[in-house]
């Protein structure tokens, strides 16, 4: 290790982290669907939700927040609704046990909602619309955090990072798929500021006075700004209706209640929507695909970039050559299997 | 008419947007319809979609764009799934149409959608999720429109303004409501400065040359812009997706395509979704609703305020004292009798 990195291979990164999370108590099943989008995290080169991601599942283990090999129960709530309580797992194994009835009803119907409850959550969403896109259907899913996040006018958290991601079907190539943080970033980046000791850039946050802030310790201690104004503190609020309010899970100040100052992994809820183009269509989905593609073709042929596109490039990459992780994270991560 | 403006009850309003329409050949089920959209936008001081929008009704009306008496035809896609067939019509009664079978859905299975093709929109989408809203469920709306606006990264228009509208039931309360086109600014506003000779912000558009510009005509002909950079533009392609190609409907660029330079009222679809909190809240939707209540009352206990509390501000002002109508613009509506 005479650099600064080191390379792994994407099987080395699923068996490492499956590894820690074992030797820290999780159960295999919950291990496997953990690692697997761990995997898919630093293969995109997401960093905030690769490896990275170890560190605050195993302090959550530790902690005793998450039940390490906590049984999911599907529950039929109607022919379009699903509801799996995770029973205070990871969210994970929860989803993928949910997938199936809600891509099924979807066919169905035309539309399905897939509601999680009680879930310890902290990956990124597009490994789960991305898997209904897979299905050839429509996906969209959405769900609070911790409050860290004031709304629009505000200078006290109340909304949580509160991501929503989407994924459109499209055949013979990646789906059309973006996930954001309603934040102006995402949490895990101001994070990885603050271990490398690099400034925010102002409109992230503010410190605990109210006031801007380039310092990322004090915007972790302050509060995080929405991005777009106030429209996308309005979606903030949304997402935190539908995600927690609407099907019977915790908002993101009471999730962060339940938390209690350890700094786990937040524990709340998620929706998940899936929608069948077939049968939404008109009797003429194809149409429908062709429609899509020429809007897409119209924004990569001007030069701009569709949402998804960086983190192709890199999966490709990933897929090819292995994956680049700084040293200091790698050891962080192998300093995890120190019981 | 001494001032520069007009005080008009709201039943004026009504009964003059009624008259206009009707005096331009549209059917009076329409005119009716309609009418109570545009009074309601007066109402609530939503200028660029209040009486205003008669001149671009008529407009449409007079190029023979819109069906002036076109009868909606409902489809039963499924137990979950409604399509109205507006037929070439404004939109309005359609919705109203519709909105029965998707919130009686809603009741059935926690979840339902209704698509609208075919028709011709140009009121703001609050009227609808806030109907919605009317009947305990929560709402959510979203079309295309023209394209006017680019994607981030570029400089020529793929995007509507394509609004998003969102409505969560509160007893005892106004429902928590938003809606906001997903461009940086609503295209009736920067009308509204084209018409004012008023500079526009930089940030709302780009000129035919795509460069930024501050001039509202140059805007207008030239490109809008997404807000919240590369996160708006993401929203702006989902709503191109699920308001069209996913419901067979046309997107954006078509639907500009469609009409043909004549600046009529933009022809497309509508995708709205109801959400049944009873359904999906668990057994104790009671404490959704307290939870929600939690948050309203944390952000507009630090001072901030809910996206639509100066609209229901304006509502109810209006109620009491009349709307108040610019006199170049009532005498705009005026002329609009003359056929």
């Amino acid at each position: 290790m005479a650099g600064e990195s080191v390379t792994l291979t994407l099987d080395a990164v699923h068996s490492l982290s499956v590894e820690v999370l074992t030797v820290n108590g999780m159960a295999s099943d919950h291990a496997h669907a953990i690692a697997k989008v761990i995997t898919a995290g630093q293969r995109d080169e997401c960093d905030s939700h690769g490896l990275y991601r170890l560190i605050v599942c195993v302090r959550t283990l530790r902690e005793g927040k998450v039940v390490p090999d906590a049984q999911p129960v599907i529950e039929d709530i109607s022919a379009a609704a699903t509801r799996v309580d995770a029973k205070f797992g990871y969210s994970q194994l929860a989803f993928e046990m949910g997938k199936v009835s809600l891509c099924e009803k979807a066919r169905q119907l035309g539309v399905s909602v897939l509601a999680i409850n009680n879930c310890f959550h902290f990956s990124a969403l597009w490994p789960e619309v991305e898997a209904i896109a897979e299905e050839g259907l429509v996906g969209l899913a959405l769900t609070p955090s911790h409050s860290w996040v004031a709304p629009a006018g505000g200078t006290r958290p109340v909304f949580g990072t509160n991501p929503i991601a989407f994924a459109w079907p499209r055949s013979g190539s990646h789906p059309f798929v973006f996930d954001f943080a309603t934040s102006a970033i995402a949490r895990g980046d101001i994070e990885l500021h603050r271990r490398s000791g690099a400034k925010i850039p102002l409109g992230w946050a503010l410190d605990g006075d109210g006031n801007p802030t380039e310092d990322a310790e004090k915007a972790i201690n302050g509060t995080m700004l929405t991005f777009g104004g106030h429209k996308g503190s309005a979606l903030s609020a949304m997402i935190e209706l539908l995600g927690g309010a609407l099907i019977g899970d915790m908002l993101s100040m009471e999730s962060q209640r339940f938390d209690g100052g350890v700094g786990a992994t937040p524990c709340h809820g998620e929706l998940i929507l899936a929608f069948d183009p077939k049968m939404l269509g008109g009797g003429n989905a194809e149409l429908g695909q062709q429609r899509a593609e020429e809007m897409f073709g119209a924004i990569t042929g001007q030069g701009a970039r569709l949402p998804s596109q960086r983190r192709f490039d890199a999966r490709e990459r990933s897929i090819r050559n292995g994956v680049v992780v700084p040293v200091p994270l790698y050891q962080d991560v192998l300093k995890l299997l120190e019981r």
